[in-house]
């Protein structure tokens, strides 16, 4: 049997591509085909992996960034041996259930190791983990962690604005690990390119720090050479390669259709007589299996010798790397939060919101060295960076990362961050800024990732800024996002029990939200139940006979309702205040449960500064609110209160006017 | 009286923003001090304006994208006398209904052209107003419209990905008449730039098409001579300005605590001794003054000059001129889609639901010339540009914008064109890519621009692109902001209907849901009477006996609502059908007209492939919900209604589920 050459590996890509399109009777075309080439040279000369480990931690990272592409990484996952991918697998490309989803998604036992769609996000993952990379190398040593991270980019990830904040990122700092293989085919969906962009991409990458190599994008010693270019230079590397979209299907090759034009069996049949192709479909001629299967031996080899690395290292440092890479946490952070939070309890103190988070990071950072902090250049006004060094160019070993005013790249690279794992990420900003954040945050709830999404100024609380630092409707738009806890802490002691919840969430992500301003603390029981667990429960029960009135609210306005159940009480009507701080929990809880912390047949009067959408959940039809019914405005924040009329003279007003109509 | 310098003048800037800083006790020091000779410059030599009359739509375009500096408009704004931002309001900086407002809030009445503050939106507005006068000068004729458009720019609008796709754009547009003014004054909210930026921000635009001038931004000759450059060149012009921010306070001066670190009277003090500065607070020396008012001199002369143009012009021209520049429609346009939609509702045909809007856009872009459409780069499954030209450097007349893959842009520059006034835009994506376009519409909200926001492909619906393709909670996140009429029209007729709706609309922006599958007709009746516009109605009345279930539901869906009505009937089950398709416009008719529309004391089940969050406004905390409970999946769409148990059969289970309890 002859040796397949690389030629043959890169048309049994192809091949594959093309069966499992016509199979699903639609798909991409575009990227299998024209980047055939490129994946076959990165997997046959350069790529660490190994297909039977595929969650080796010091495997390189490989990222489709165009991701309805994602037939160029199942042809590649499935050619060299990933199980999660079978021929099977593949037969079902877009069908419910398969692994071979329509885009890729994150399943890192299946060699996916994000979920790739929305356009940017991808190459904004693979910064996360170049960064992971790095940090993690200097944590632990080249013996241990030296890998890298490759990324197939279109022209949309380089046209959406999260690719430009990677770009100016990645340059800036010098992640020479990081390479990227720009698919430079001249055509998006519209058409051809320059209906939509004049610049010199190439050079784009060059004034941003990047080492950029021009080639034939289907020239295989072109691609070889560069990919060794790249290794060398110790910038990232954008490999732009020029490629004919569609390569091999001649009526759409480099054509506007060539992106995912339907597929005919004919055209199957044209590219298999130009390029000689004797396979049937899904079945990739024997030598050429081979030569794919064998693409997995160097990386094995390196595998193996990783491993005798590892078990030879000292007991601590292995100890150390193991539980990190597992994403367990050092046992010591639980009694270390809930000291804080009994001390916290005990005395008593008003504190400004925001900081009551970076009180419990600052004391987390030195217990679990895993945490690494990103902020979009709102270091001084959210203070979470404390004693963290910075991540720079200069200093791998930072735990710091200026994001610089770039809040989607931040957000996406938190998500690579915790998808290339060893790492746990936090990322802050203020929440009027979320919606730039958002896309990430989606990605993040859809794959399950970890990630804690920290956010202060959280209503019109944070004054004369005015109406576009002033988030009313975001609370609501995080809440209906699947999958993801949304948090927003009454005072310190809430805070420290939300981040205790945060950290042992592992399914999803997190976001907790503060306030600018500072809040009384309103919980003086600092035992170890941690009461924010429940999701909403009764702080203040009310006295004096059976509940009538049941007071509802989260953050800031917790402290207006309390007021206003004072007056109330002394009103005669016996009130209870509910603290809401995350209604995913709540809704988690048996209904009994739900019921009797809601008081069933109760007045029930929800505060929040922000609107009223969603809180007809907990309130019923007929329920009170008193909050936002419109943008904020600019003024002092104790104005604002007053005039948007969220008082707890308005909440007793509300509750009376239920009481009137019960 | 000796004539005043421009340097005086720009000292007038200073100490008027000193001065008011220091009244409200807060606010943002670095761009008015930093930028104080840039803006006089341009004004006194440069601008074309009238602060006689604000809204001349033949006036220059202000833009101050780093809309924290918004003291350097105000101040320029009182300056040369515009009547709105008079001296007390001046004063009154950042207090509760001052027309000085933290950030810049838009008011052209005041010569607050757009809201600023979310970084990187204010240049993406400039792109829209440089492309809204570029088009309306190929309309209308240069004697009519000629004017250019400014804006300010800090670091952080450059770092924003909004920001690098508003670069690339303008510069593949080459709209000559947009100019920008960078200050560089090489720090940021967290320090110096270097923390986050390595690249030359100069080189960056240059490489995108930019002509760029480098000065000293405190240089008042290389201003002017940058300026006169930027005028001659063809291509947009970035005129980096080398500055010190807070320059003049020299505590502050070049530090990181200039951007908007305290200040006190002794900065004041010391900065007048520097200055030589002999006005009190709030208090401009006579002189000076005098020479600001000046500046507006050229401006009403030109504005008299382009009256008489005007008015000697055609009467035909000018009528249509002034028609468009009001916002006004051709009366044209309401016969036209109501004799579509009758014609529709006679044929009862089947149709995709996102073409179902490009037959309506179609028809509408000959009657209505002022459209424009926006679109990133999804014209083929959108359909939108049919007869429509493209917008581009060689053609000003082209009325659809490629906007290439960028959301963001496409949405803030579409709230620019609206904002400017004369055009009329459409911005249309898919729904699950609304997350990257949603900060724009959040500002269109608040600003309650008329901009269409359309979008096709909004649920599982879309099928094998899988989840990331697939809304589930966009929905009720676009529910959730204020000021937004979110509309998911049912058929083809409901289409209609809510265009009609989105034309009528004037005070804020709609979102237009489409689906990207095709939908029966559901609606014969073709009349005149719009029944979307009372946001929801009795589609089909229950019949054979008072009503006992109510099923809502929403544009796709409420095919399967039908189908189990027409089981529950079989059943002996008197069911309505309620369509909702603008929640909005719903919550604003009378309470007794939607309890009738409701069905109190029925059994509620509501259909939507969405998520549930916001429904129990309308279901109550009993009612049934058939719907999706988390992201969706890659397969057929018909398989995955199936799998997430979206049927008629399930919505049947529902409502008897709810009689059973009842």
């Amino acid at each position: 049997m002859e040796a397949a050459t690389l030629q043959e590996m890169a048309h049994a890509i192809r091949f594959l591509a093309v069966d499992a399109i016509l199979a699903a009777g639609e798909g991409h075309q575009g990227v299998p085909l024209g980047m055939a080439e490129i994946a076959t040279v990165l997997a046959a000369r350069h790529l660490r992996f190994d297909p039977l480990d595929p969650t080796w931690p010091d495997r390189d990272r490989v990222v489709v960034s165009n991701g309805h592409g994602s037939m160029l990484l199942y042809a590649l996952l499935n050619l060299t041996g990933y199980a999660k991918i079978s021929l099977d697998e593949v037969k079902r490309f877009r069908e419910l259930g398969s692994h071979c989803a329509g885009h890729p998604e994150y399943d890192p036992a299946a060699g996916i190791e994000t979920t790739t769609g929305p356009l940017g996000q991808g190459i904004a993952n693979a910064l996360g983990m170049a960064i992971a990379e790095a940090h993690l190398a200097a944590r632990f040593g080249a013996d241990l962690v030296d890998h890298r991270t490759w990324a197939f980019v279109g022209d949309g990830c380089l046209q959406e604005g999260v690719g430009q904040e990677v770009i100016q990122l990645a340059g800036h700092l010098r992640l020479g690990k990081l390479t990227f293989f720009w698919d430079d085919n001249a055509i998006t969906d519209d058409g051809a390119t320059r209906l939509s962009i004049s610049e010199d991409v190439a050079e784009r990458f060059r004034v941003a720090g990047w080492h950029v190599v021009e080639i034939d994008g289907h020239d295989l010693a072109a691609i070889d050479a560069a990919i060794v270019l790249a290794k060398a230079d110790p910038r990232p590397s954008m490999i732009a390669c020029r490629t004919t979209i569609a390569r091999g299907v001649a009526r759409l090759e480099g054509q506007r259709g060539g992106h995912s034009g339907k597929l005919f069996p004919a055209d199957r049949d044209a590219m298999a007589a130009t390029f000689g192709w004797t396979g049937a479909a899904f079945a990739t001629p024997t030598a050429i299996a081979a030569a794919w299967r064998a693409t997995a031996e160097p990386g094995r080899t390196a595998r193996a010798a990783w491993s005798s690395r590892l078990a030879g290292a000292d007991a601590d440092r292995r100890a150390l790397f193991e539980r990190t890479m597992a994403g367990d946490l050092p046992a010591a952070w639980r009694p270390a939060l809930q000291a804080h939070k009994a001390r916290l309890a005990d005395e008593g103190q008003a504190a400004f919101s925001i900081q009551t988070s970076s009180d419990v990071a600052a004391l987390l950072y030195d217990i679990v060295p895993e945490m690494m902090v990103g902020c979009a250049d709102l270091e001084a006004p959210t203070n979470h960076k404390r004693q963290l060094a910075a991540f720079d160019a200069a200093d791998r070993a930072g735990r710091y990362i200026h994001c610089g005013v770039r809040e989607h790249a931040m957000g996406s690279l938190a998500n690579g961050l915790a998808a290339h794992g060893g790492v746990i990420p936090l990322a802050v900003t203020y929440l009027p800024f979320s919606d730039y954040e958002r896309p990430a945050m989606r990605m993040a709830a859809l794959m399950g990732l970890p990630v804690k999404f920290a956010f202060s100024h959280d209503s019109i609380g944070i004054g004369k800024n005015g109406p576009t630092h002033q988030p009313v409707e975001m609370l609501a738009g995080l809440r209906a996002l699947p999958n993801m806890l949304v948090m927003r802490p009454a005072d310190a002691v809430e805070t420290a029990e939300c981040w205790e919840i945060a950290l042992d969430h592992r399914t999803g992500p997190v976001s907790l939200i503060f306030a600018r301003q500072q809040l009384p603390m309103l919980r003086r029981d600092g035992g170890p139940d941690n009461r924010c667990r429940r999701g909403a429960y009764v702080l203040a029960e009310a006295e004096g006979g059976p509940r009538r009135v049941t007071l509802l609210s989260t953050g800031s306005e917790v402290q207006i309702a309390l007021a206003a159940r004072e007056t109330l009480q002394a009103e005669g009507v016996p009130t209870a205040v509910v603290s809401m701080p995350c209604w995913e929990l709540f809704e988690a809880q048996p209904a009994d449960d739900r019921a009797a912390v809601l008081g069933p047949g109760t007045v029930r009067v929800a505060v929040e500064a922000a609107v009223k959408f969603g809180w007809e959940r907990w309130i019923g039809e007929s329920g009170g609110f008193v909050g936002m019914t419109g943008f904020g405005a600019s003024g002092p924040a104790d104005a604002l209160y007053r005039h948007f009329g969220i008082t707890a003279e308005a909440v007793v007003a509300a509750a009376w006017a239920g009481l009137a109509s019960a």
